[in-house]
């Protein structure tokens, strides 16, 4: 029996989202003199990276934080950055940075990644926060899987002992995508470009965040009734009528609708929530840093 | 069809491990004169406790490696055991630093296993250990789930496009054996005491590791037929007959055989396995300081 699937509006949660982050740093700023700092690098000419690091920057300040961009050089070497670094680290107005990917291959991801200090790690991908979050520590959370966690959490309300499926399993999305629902006491498969029956997997999925950039891969007609789905997929696609391209998500929307109790839109579903997110955690570090005294107030 | 099941052999399988970890052992002597050393803390009189550290600290020494065993009163303060960690990793003649779990509610585990340096932390526990197995880093993997990898990698092959289930999610094996897997190639699940169907889980499963601490807890009549068994669960329970106790698994041994394909006894599969791949971190994490400059020859 077809459903009414609704719709999940995630630029609307981001906005909620925004406005509390807004006033979270304002009360930091009131009382202690701390403005939240986020710092942006981004290496080389990549134009979707460029619109990337403008729009978090951008957003940064929208909602009353600082922001600085460093724009450098795609021939940059790894010993400059590992130094630009080092002083973002040592600088106590500085709560957050984020290394835009990807560097250019002179440039070592991994260990650009763990030079970054893990209290101002916002992108949550420093080794200490990883293993934070795998083992039920309290570290900076990555920003796209925390901000499906909360469209998961304000659709079902507990997740507890649902059947969830994570499809793809990069560091970036869905390795702590299963992080977090295993702590939200879901029971948890991952799957990815080598799993052999992928039907069968999401038919059991009460739940299922799609992170794998594969345009239409998850069929409407595989998802149990009733499952809510959070698609992060964010694929560039010819126009039916090849007049252009368009953005679609990893699950085939228009099959889920009647099908999916909930579902998310792409665009206009995880993808505001992502920036959202990324704000509320520079917020979240510099209210430790101050907690701690390792921040100063903006001069 | 019933199959003929068969038994892996843990004991055997860990003998050829430590003789290979003798050798290396050897051989890093040999070329640097850096002998391998352990150091166990205990805190308190847990019984099991002891049996676990002794073992380790003899088996060490059964191939060549030196071992000192720390036994501390229960009522330590963390302040002291934080001390004597931040001694031990400055000796640069210790290689390996093992605190026997649990410890007593005075003392904060977290901040214990976060204390110890994580090129020392045999064990694989700290954060930075845990952040690196998840993030296909090179760290220190735990012992228990590196056993279990072993015996399937021996009994499989390439492990790439199975159906992997782990029962349990602990930090210490469900959780770093999901990893294992997935970095492995395989679709992994993870289930646990949340978990609504364990039976429709099982029956999907081309293996299965169970680390749920729960007696008899799989039927054997779950399994698919032709499934790899690892069972890691190590359960005290009483004799059929009212005499005594007897050590039992989490998978109906004896159900099982005839169904999978093979598996692992309790006792006499993992078990062994655990200790052999502690010695082997504790080779490698001397090999690596001795690489690194970071540690003495024997005096």
């Amino acid at each position: 029996m077809p459903v009414d699937t609704r719709i999940i509006d995630g630029r609307l949660r981001a906005e909620t989202l925004s406005r509390e982050v807004a006033a979270g740093a304002e009360r930091l700023r009131g009382a202690t003199g701390v403005v939240p700092k986020l710092v942006t690098i981004l290496v080389g000419e990549d134009p979707a990276s460029k619109i990337y690091v403008r729009r978090k920057a951008e957003h940064a300040r929208a909602i009353g934080m600082r922001s600085v961009s460093h724009h450098l050089d795609a021939d940059l070497s790894e010993a400059a950055l590992l130094a630009l670094i080092a002083a973002l680290n040592a600088d106590r107005e500085v709560h957050g940075i984020l290394v835009q990917l990807p560097l250019p291959p002179q440039i070592d991801r991994v260990r650009v990644l763990a030079a970054i200090d893990p209290a101002k790690d916002i992108d949550g991908f420093h080794p200490m926060n990883v293993g934070l979050l795998a083992s039920d520590g309290d570290g900076i959370v990555p920003c796209t899987p925390r901000g499906c966690m909360m469209l998961l959490e304000a659709e079902l309300g507990s997740l507890q002992g649902l059947n969830a499926l994570v499809v793809g399993c990069s560091n970036i999305v869905g390795r702590p995508m299963a992080q977090l629902l295993l702590r939200a006491g879901c029971t948890v498969s991952i799957a990815h470009i080598h799993t052999r029956d992928l039907p069968t997997l999401v038919a059991t999925a009460d739940l299922l965040v799609s992170a794998a950039g594969a345009p239409g891969l998850i069929r409407g007609g595989w998802l149990k009734p009733g499952a809510t789905v959070i698609d992060v997929g964010i694929n560039r696609v010819p126009k039916p009528d090849g007049d252009g391209t368009r953005i679609v998500g990893d699950v085939r929307f228009d099959e889920a609708l009647g099908r999916a109790a909930a579902i998310t839109p792409v665009p206009g579903g995880v993808g505001p929530m992502t920036i959202a997110c990324l704000l509320d955690n520079v917020l979240r570090s510099a209210e430790r840093l101050a907690a701690e005294g390792r921040c100063a107030a903006a001069a």
